[in-house]
């Protein structure tokens, strides 16, 4: 029913709950808060599947259960099964050999892989210095990298050094393009784990840019490889290696070097290396095959263009029951979907679409005839599973009930842990059986705030600035709203893509500043412009070349929104955002300084020529194919038009968006001759987390108290 | 009658000029500022004596006059004479050969020594790339550094390197010690000028600190060597340069390595080098004479021990007439005075004696029977010239009018140029005939501000804590004073040693933002509190190992001062100081919460564990020998006092005060929970020079006016 769905504007909306008059603090509502976990909606402990069991843990015990009768708990292990250990407190488990009685956890820096049954330690492992541990469950082999190089460690504990880099400019076995293009790691077992396929990148070409680290005595730099905009890119490449001959091949993936190389994935035969190519341009991507052996180019499968920007994501996924077919995700239609392709690069069929997008895929079903997607058919705010018919494409929705569901397929693919929130549900955990339909509850979480006087929560939609797209908000009342009464507004803003702020989830996926800030008083409100996630493709790229143009031309929508309704005080809107959202922040501050009079932005890139090649030049080609755009998106420039009051916070030691946006805007404030604000986090990344984000929030409410109320 | 004066409460008073309806603006106001010029009291440009004769500048015009006949001017030279050099503007000359008709100025990077007489270039020098210019007027060598070396240029422009260091840790004849201890060069010519005595600083040992430029892209790091207090500090020796035999030899100063080689002084016949050596403790003051030939220890000629500190700052300096006869400089009886010693290190007698101090030495008469000094015997916020008769002691003052005198001797040292200010007076100049005692006025510059309304400022003294000695404190009323209204009171501070912000200058030395702040109504009051400088030993050395602590009590004094007066509002009191007066800022903040209600602190050191060695260990011992001292005295440790509204303000590039200082209270008051405000000025090293002064001034102003008012 999209058509409809997107002609009326619709409300949905939570019911005010019953008023008390006890006040949430900051350590109640944000992350990090010494209070906070007592408001995360009711959960269980390490809930997951042990084969096709559930298990899950209270208290120091772990339990076990029939996926349909969750409810009737055995113990599997309690922690006296740990003694051995000498573990205090029942560690993190998974079970990394599917239904086998083996679990792995860590114990101080050890990781130990252990039989349960038998009591035996299969294999332990000291992880100090140890990073990026991928196991493969068939070889048992586990990869790992010690600083810049890559090692093995086989069940016997032999050790081998793949590689033995000492220039640090080269890194092997991480995840490289700065984790841009679904990149997550840096190893990939084959199917058998008799081979492993690792990035290696030699980014000795990059600029460095130097961290200064002030907890120290003295202060130290810390410097990092950060390849700005325009400037020159690492260069990566895939070596494979082979753990029966010990040799190392690399792939012929040749010139030019400056390129992107994602979303690896093995043949089911472990015979071919398949890599979505993608030049640094970013406009043309080619799906190519690399004989594993030789290194050797097979073949070019599959090449997609696009004037704007191609960005792929995920890997190809073979058929479980024919390994000369895989699916293909792609954008091509305007909206991410599966395609059927054979090994000649041949389309067989287009396996879904529609105005909607494949969000992931969970996996096959036990005979391979069908495949579990999740994905925004039912809402742009909300996620569903579906299983798809790999033969006739029909579609049969998993998941019930409205709102966001995360799931987890049992290893033989029948049950999913279904786990969901929407607005006025905080949390709900069930069973799903995919061939019964049958819902088995595990756990209906209360409301955590049933003492507490809390705001109205509304989600509905607007037209977008192009007077035809449909734009989700979240509006929030004050607490102990009065009609008759004149509110502020806080508008929290993100607005880059990649970032959905509105979903049908718990609150709306409302933050709890926003709470606070509704017990304080104020409006707030969330409206997700043009260029954020979830909507297709056409929705985002209305961004490329022109960061923050068309997206505030949303928020000032979202502004005439909150001008119609009569609570609102127009003349007393602040905004507040992170990272892109401090860009956003930023701008709309010197672009409307006639509605945004206070803002405060975090984090926040002021100018995309000191950005990042892999994000950046992606939106905004680079410095040199577009100098206006950048010339037009670079705030320091436009340091002269601030008007209103705006604090600028940044953390010292932020490796994404490096203090230097911060302090280059502060000078073109000076020499302008304007009055930002600002305050600096010391010792924190790319944003304020564990107990200083309290600070932060407080820094943030007091500014908003001081200029806007 | 000194006596008389720390008896009774003294008070002088500017009445406030003419009012209009005016105002003057913070670019009037601050230096740098676009009007600020035309704000400074009317001054003649480059006046200075050529031989016994005056010159100055007016226009494109240098005039020269007889110095009994000022008013009498005639042309020296026009901007045609320099047509050859291609000049548009006159530049700054000066006379380096006395009455030779020989001028040094710089056109571009060349400078050029001229004889104007004959029309000849004597000798030009490609500047770039060069500093620390030390010219001998006798040889006519010119000893200069490039990076780390040392050169010398003869007067034929030949050039010899006298050193060849190429490890950048070791610094040849650049000024020393960080600057302390009165050293400003590197560089000592022996009197003919055939020797060179210059500094050599070994600081590979000292710890690196990293200064981050972010106006680069991407930012880089200054990497400078920094002291901090208790760490390992640098070697100092002396080396000696024959400009006959080019050889070098170094002073045999031995160990301990760790000590200060301060004062550098010739013997008249070049034979000897003496240097007042200091122990790293600052306890232990040794004059020592050293064979400059073989560079051996010939004699320890003056021991001076302290259980605070010993602080030499001044060379010696030899009689005219006798070669056998210096003058030492001391604080021994508790005051800076002269004394006459013979180079068997015998006292001879002592020069000067009293509870004033001796300020300078400006030289010898043409006889060499008088010494010419600058001294506050007259009072401690004025300095007049004095000539003390080397025999008898006689003291006859030459300088007349109240107020701070600056005096110039002429070549033959019978004339002075006088420049003077007091509270009422903006500048007077004149030429003084020390002889007859007659005084040719020169200038009477007239007051800047009669068109607009200025403020009332009074002078005046107060009880320190201790209850007996004298403070100097300058009250500024607001500006249209209604003796009936209660008006907000900003405190400007500094607090530290070597420094007095009180004097009987014009506007009693209050800075333009006072006066700036005055207009915005508020009281403006500074008081030199027991630390500060020109009131003798123990005024000072009462802040040793606990600085702030007796500091802040003479300032609460002034607090209580303030509380007498009706139209004081001490529930509004606010101070803002930079660098040691932003520790006191923040210290008084948190320590006198009840008093201090809003502050502004500048460059402030927060933890004298992150100060430099010299200065800091002068004061505090070093954090090893004083762990209580460091500990009581460090704001990062009490944060969490914070309860009123404290801006903190750096300089991110600050290699003085480092801004580790700043980050490291911030983190502090992130975890106690306190909220400062920041500010940083990008690219500014430890204040805010040129135009963005004025945009500093404005955000301190605005914070007094949001948090104060």
């Amino acid at each position: 029913m999209r058509t409809l769905y997107t002609l009326f504007l619709f409300v949905i909306m939570a019911m005010p709950f019953r008023a008390e008059n006890k006040k949430l603090t900051l350590h109640d509502l944000i992350p990090g808060g010494k209070t906070y976990q007592s408001f995360v909606p009711q959960n269980i402990k390490q809930l997951q599947w042990f084969g096709d069991q559930l298990t899950f843990v209270k208290g120091d015990t772990i339990y076990i259960a029939a996926p349909d009768q969750p409810q009737k708990k055995t113990i599997l292990l309690t922690k006296e099964d740990f003694s051995q250990f000498g573990i205090k407190q029942l560690p993190y488990i998974t079970f990394p050999y599917g239904k086998q009685a083996i679990i792995e956890f860590t114990k101080g820096d050890t990781l130990y892989i252990y039989d349960f049954k038998n009591k035996e330690i299969l294999n332990s492992l000291n992880l100090k210095g140890k990073n990026n541990r991928d196991l493969n469950r068939i070889a048992k082999n586990i990869a790992y990298t010690i600083d810049n190089n890559l090692y093995i460690s086989d069940s016997n504990n032999r050790t081998k050094a793949i590689t033995n880099d000492t220039n640090t400019g080269i890194i092997n076995g991480q995840a490289v393009h700065q984790r841009e293009f679904g990149i997550e790691k840096g190893t990939f077992w084959s199917p058998s784990g008799k081979h492993l396929a690792f990035y290696r990148m030699d980014e000795t070409m990059v600029p460095t840019y130097p961290l200064l680290h002030a907890a120290t005595k003295p202060a130290k730099v810390n410097n990092i490889k950060y390849p700005m905009a325009g400037t020159k890119s690492h260069h990566v490449t895939v070596g494979i290696y082979d753990t029966e001959s010990n040799d190392t091949i690399f792939l012929k993936t040749g010139l030019p070097k400056e390129k992107y190389l994602t979303n690896i994935a093995w043949s089911p035969d472990e015979s071919v290396v398949y890599i979505s190519e993608l030049n640094r341009g970013q406009d043309s991507l080619e799906l190519r095959a690399y004989d594993a052996k030789s290194g050797k180019l097979i073949s070019t499968l599959i090449k997609e263009t696009h004037d704007k920007w191609v960005e792929p994501e995920s890997p190809i996924l073979f058929l479980p029951k024919n390994p000369k077919e895989f699916i293909w995700q792609s954008e091509r239609d305007g909206y991410n979907h599966l395609y059927l392709y054979n090994t000649d690069g041949k389309l067989i069929r287009p396996l879904t679409s529609g105005d909607w997008m494949v969000l992931s895929i969970l996996g096959f079903d036990d005979k391979g005839e069908n495949i579990y997607i999740q994905s925004t058919e039912e809402s742009p705010i909300e996620k569903h599973t579906y299983k798809v018919n790999l033969k006739t494409g029909k579609r049969t929705r998993l998941t019930q009930g409205k709102g966001m569901h995360n799931v987890s397929l049992s290893d033989n693919k029948r049950y999913l842990i279904d786990q969901y929130s929407n607005l006025n549900t905080p949390r709900e955990i069930a069973v799903i059986d995919t061939k019964t339909g049958k819902r088995y509850s595990v756990l209906s979480a209360k409301n955590p705030f049933t003492a507490y006087n809390m705001p109205e929560i509304s989600l509905g939609t607007i037209k977008a600035a192009d007077g035809k797209t449909d734009l989700h908000y979240r509006l929030i009342k004050p607490v102990d709203f009065d009609s008759t009464k004149k509110y502020p507004t806080v508008v929290y803003v993100y607005g880059g893509p990649h970032a959905q702020l509105v979903t049908d989830s718990w609150l709306g996926g409302a933050r709890g500043w926003d709470i606070y800030m509704a017990q304080l008083g104020y409006v707030v409100f969330t409206v997700d412009n043009r260029g954020s996630a979830n909507r297709g493709l056409e929705f985002e790229n209305v961004i490329h070349r022109q960061l923050g143009t068309e997206e505030m031309k949303d928020q000032v929508k979202g502004i005439e929104y909150l001008s119609t309704l009569p609570y609102v005080d127009t003349n007393r809107i602040g905004v507040h955002g992170w990272s892109f959202g401090g860009f956003m922040t930023t701008n709309l501050l010197l672009t409307y300084p006639e509605i945004f009079k206070v803002g405060v932005a975090g984090g926040a890139v002021m100018d995309w020529g000191l950005y990042e090649i892999m994000y950046g030049e992606r939106y905004m080609d680079s410095p040199q194919e577009n100098p206006e755009g950048y010339d037009k998106s670079n705030l320091t420039k436009r340091a002269g038009d601030l008007k209103g009051d705006l604090l600028i916070i940044h953390d010292d030691e932020d490796n994404v968006v490096l203090m230097q946006h911060a302090l280059r805007f502060l000078d073109a404030s000076v020499k302008a001759g304007t009055y930002p604000d600002l305050f600096i986090y010391p010792g924190h990344e790319h944003n304020v987390r564990g107990i200083d984000r309290v600070h932060l929030h407080e820094v943030i409410t007091r500014y908003f108290e001081k200029n806007l109320k």
